[in-house]
């Protein structure tokens, strides 16, 4: 068996309730984790082809019949929350998504004695103060054989094609083969004929290097992940994850931060938010608690989480030890480590390019090391003279991770903090030292990738995405905002969005939202949303700008509602259908408004798209009628083809 | 006398109101008007050296005495309202700012029989239905004289300063002179003058052409002026005015639309958003009201407008001959311009370049023509098969427009409204037009400034810039976001705003600001204000990345207050400083808190920032006491500088 502890065991001392109340308890806390369907969607799977078994979710909008369109398909994240056919309790955790392979393989075994949980890994909570203990008899801890290959980037050097590989080259293609299919066997094709183009546009965009397909294959999955430019976070002991991929030639992904802190939450918020950001669109999730619990805390996040879990252990190393930077040792930090692959974190940010030499180049900054693992490294190389342990014994830290596929994300942790300190010294020097460690990690086998900043203004952005590919050999980047200015505390999700989306065009792979709380408190759930979704509109610009050929074909949708009339595609198509569509109700909450050919902002007589088709449709109608508007149309286009052939006064670019 | 009516004049069958009951009407609904200081900061004025009566106003925010600084000098469009010492009365509307110079020089003089107002110009409103009239007996009209110059432009190439030339000078200086020179007496003064530095920093941007001085004198004001490179829109008809400035080598501006529309809204509504928009920041706004009413909305807006004010006179135009836009006629238009550049509307919209050989080429778009005056005069000039009356009569417009010092804010009638439409041949072919326009109105004495885009993804958004200074030799770019993405209805403030940061980067001059409500409603108070600060972030965002030298300073010094946990200064030097202290006492409401090492987002073991500065704290005092930190310390000190030297394992560029 596999159970880490089950609360009905006496010797556990930190738990004084039995299961069965804590978990009346935590329902009753967790009523709220928000369920069914999303507005103006269904959720569909797809099968795969090498791996037929693979569930492939996707959210489906239909439009209106009159458009004579087949329905877009988004890409998902909410995982199996927003699918009513799933009964959700979170006291059992998510179904599993992955299969048992690596088992069959004999790549991987279950360990025969896992770590067991230690009042310190909840900060000495006790009684009343410990949260409740997810029930983990379920939960089998994996290990990888030693000698067999264990990893997404192993497998793929190896040449073969996982069941993950295919998963997410099926999601990253947003169902366009079969779009383009039911384009072309659609009534009244000849309309619709024009509209394909949306589905598979020519490739319009500038991607700055990225090489991304037509199509994404499995095998070119396979050899993105082998050449370290892509990952797939996933532990193998979080089988609840539906796979996603991260690396600059695909889909720029977005993670959210959750976590409680010393101050604030409980189990409750934090999986009503991790469920509420995934809602809205979040690839991964951090859990960047840092208060007594985060042991139990975590457990609940990962078995109700379908999309992978990143931390950042030292934080939880740190509790450990009493918060004392100094006290902090190499073993401390590898049985956290082990404790956190074990419960099935799939990305851990380490901070090992602190570099003891590093620090004082910091001395000068206007606001000095605000990463909190990167000030954390700092203190304790300063108070002991001595290099980083974590750069020292990274080879270590290495074999731990790849046992478990946890993948790296090399922390930033001398990333600036204020426009003042951008692209400085300290800063690049640490992504040099991360470009290094880099090479070691893909000699053990691991999964990278590299965080940036930060604080940056606009014109210094390209640089940070110039030398993170020329030093860190295109691993992929994951960056925070960065913020475009410093004067807007409430509204940094606006301004690091600015610079999330020119950093995602120039070709980071995974955006760290920001929300409207950031340097102010703990974000709530409206934070949360709002930070959710204003990266996915910087992602997605991302994308669009990139040339992205999965990108256009939602934008135009949306465009065709939008000039159409079709009020109520508009709101479902749209990212936050129950926001557009109440903003629009506030002033026109009529249910015939839903199809009027206004809204408030112009009203009836001053609507351009009302006028523009006025002007189609009077065209069409003379034109049947051989009068007069069709003559001046037909002389228009004459007079429109000479003035593109050049004779007209203004030159045209065709 | 140059009363334009009064109530009490019996023939006026529009009014039923006597001008007093008209005043108690307006009262009541207008008491919600905002006034008294804003948070954190109060208003100071700077004067002239040429003009010593000017009395240019800043927003002066202090911040805490340990911090040992200056007062931090913000640009502030607030107008009296936010001037304890002015008292508010806008039945009366604001006192005049502008001097009598002109008519001194006998280059304008008061027109002897102004436009009598007449019942369309109200859309024929009568009754309950009519808007009160505004009491407009001491708005004298003044027109120019024939022969004497009378726009800043035609001053500038006279080589005349005018006191508006100065005035914008000072205002973009925001006293960082004197903010220098306060440092250097500062007591202090060894920390204090590394501070300096960021009051007037070593210029750090990519202008892009840009070629913004160190300093603005009036000077050079005037010369950008008399190079069309920038305008100071300001009828003569507006003495309420603050003067401002719109150039490419000078701060980025934003602009507010507000305005009824047919379905909404009243003079109580749109004078309360005015002020509104304004107190946040708005540098200009436009009226864009195209319902019944208009005539005498405007009045009240224009009256009580410390910022210039825009329409599209094409609305008003249109409703006159009872939206019906083949029944539109030049002489309806030109009608339109002298009744609103009487009441001393400072620029106009004017859709010139919307002409007939370019209107099929938006044929084919997903969205059509998405302007509404661009889509009403396409329908004209299709439905008469003739050449665009704007385009055809332009000089007679211009003429008109040079009279008042009215500014063209040539109008982009076939911008795109789609990402699938941007960057098309209509929308170029246009703008090459309003490069031909641009001439004649300069040769004609007038100011121009050039509108843009739109919708457009971020790759194509530099051309954009590109072509427009091309084209049109410079003139000030003014663009409407541009949007970045079509997918969030209800977050284009978000969209558009990392469209606007980008495109205020490359050069544009005026950012037109766009509201979480666009193409949903009628934008309301809560969406005035999100709009205008989102574009603040866009446009200040946008002079950091220029390397406007007056823009660092706010960033650093709000920097500084974070990373010195000055939480009231935090507060106040951002851009809305009630909604960051509301954030931040959400988690920590009471008063120590505003001291504490921490926030709710971190608690107080894991705050960055605090451990940062231990480090230095502790350096510092082991420093003195010559113990084993000190010693660590200066070993830091020199292996950070073999480090430096090329001796580290890693190259630092430094």
């Amino acid at each position: 068996m596999n159970v880490h502890v089950t609360p009905e065991q006496p010797h556990e001392p930190e738990s004084t309730l039995p299961l069965a109340e804590a978990r009346k308890a935590v329902e009753k806390q967790t009523g709220r984790i928000p369920t069914g369907p999303r507005a103006g969607g269904v959720k569909v799977y797809a099968s795969g082809e090498l791996y037929p078994d693979l569930r492939v979710p996707f959210r489906e909008v239909a439009v209106h019949p009159s458009a004579n369109e087949p329905p877009v398909t988004m890409y998902d994240s909410s995982g199996p929350y927003t699918d009513p056919a799933v009964a959700i309790d979170i006291t059992r955790g998510l179904p599993k998504v992955m299969s048992s392979w690596r088992l069959d393989r004999g790549d991987i075994a279950p360990v025969a004695h896992p770590r067991e949980v230690k009042p310190e890994d909840n900060g000495h909570a006790s009684g009343k103060h410990l949260a409740p203990r997810f029930d983990v008899s379920n939960h089998r801890v994996f290990k990888g054989v030693p000698g067999r290959p264990v990893t997404q980037l192993e497998y793929a050097r190896a040449g073969i094609i996982t069941p993950e590989m295919e998963y997410v080259a099926i999601r990253e293609n947003l169902r366009r083969a079969e779009a383009r299919d039911l384009w072309g066997r659609s009534e009244g094709a000849q309309a619709a004929s024009d509209r394909v183009a949306s589905v598979s546009p020519e490739r319009d965009g500038e991607p700055y290097g990225a090489v991304i397909p037509d199509y994404v294959t499995p095998a070119f999955v396979r050899d993105e992940i082998a050449r370290g430019r892509a990952i797939i976070p996933m532990n193998i002991n979080h089988p609840e994850v539906e796979p996603m991929i991260i690396g600059r030639n695909f889909l720029v992904k977005i993670n959210a931060n959750i976590g409680n802190s010393a101050v604030l939450s409980t189990v409750d918020d934090e999986v009503d938010k991790l469920v509420w950001a995934t809602r809205w669109g979040a690839d991964t999730v951090m859990d960047l608690s840092t208060g007594r619990n985060i042991h139990n805390i975590r457990d609940w996040i990962i078995r109700n989480s379908s999309v992978p879990i990143g931390t950042v252990p030292i934080y939880q190393a740190l509790e450990k030890v009493g918060g004392v930077a100094e006290d902090l040792t190499f073993d401390v930090f590898a049985d956290t480590l082990i404790e956190q692959a074990e419960q099935g974190v799939d990305y851990f940010t380490i901070h090992a390019g602190v570099r003891l030499p590093f620090v004082p180049l910091t001395a000068n900054r206007v606001t000095g090391i605000v990463s909190r693992g990167g000030s954390i490294m700092a203190k304790w190389c300063l108070a002991h003279h001595k290099e980083n342990f974590l750069y020292e014994r990274f080879d270590e830290i290495c074999e731990i991770m790849r046992a478990y596929d946890v993948s790296f994300s090399l922390g930033d942790g001398l990333r600036p903090g204020s426009i003042a300190d951008a692209n400085d010294a300290a800063q690049f020097a640490e992504l040099r030292t991360l470009g290094e460690l880099t090479k070691i990690a893909w000699d053990h086998g691991c999964q990278v990738m590299i965080e940036g900043p930060g604080h940056v203004p606009m014109h210094k952005i390209k640089e940070n995405m110039d030398e993170q590919l020329k030093h860190c050999h295109e691993a992929p980047f994951y960056t925070l905002g960065p913020l475009t200015t410093d004067i807007a505390p409430g509204y940094d999700h606006i301004t690091s969005a600015i610079g999330a989306a020119m950093i995602g065009w120039f070709g980071t792979a995974m955006l760290c939202y920001v929300t409207p709380k950031e340097h102010l408190g703990l974000p709530d759930r409206q934070d949360v949303k709002d930070g959710v979704i204003t990266y996915k509109i910087a992602a997605h610009a991302a994308d669009l700008a990139k040339g992205h050929p999965a990108a256009r074909a939602h934008d135009d949708a949306l465009s065709r509602a939008r000039f159409e009339f079709r009020w109520e595609d508009q709101f479902n198509l749209g990212l936050d259908p129950e926001t557009a569509r109440q903003y629009h109700d506030e002033t026109l909450p009529k249910e015939a408004h839903k199809t009027a050919h206004f809204c408030s902002m112009c009203g009836p007589k001053f609507c351009s798209m009302k006028i523009s088709q006025d002007i189609r449709r009077d065209a069409q109608a003379q034109n049947d009628a051989g009068g007069s508007l069709a003559e001046a149309e037909a002389g228009m286009a004459e007079m429109s083809a000479k003035f593109r052939a050049g004779g007209g006064v203004v030159e045209v670019k065709v």
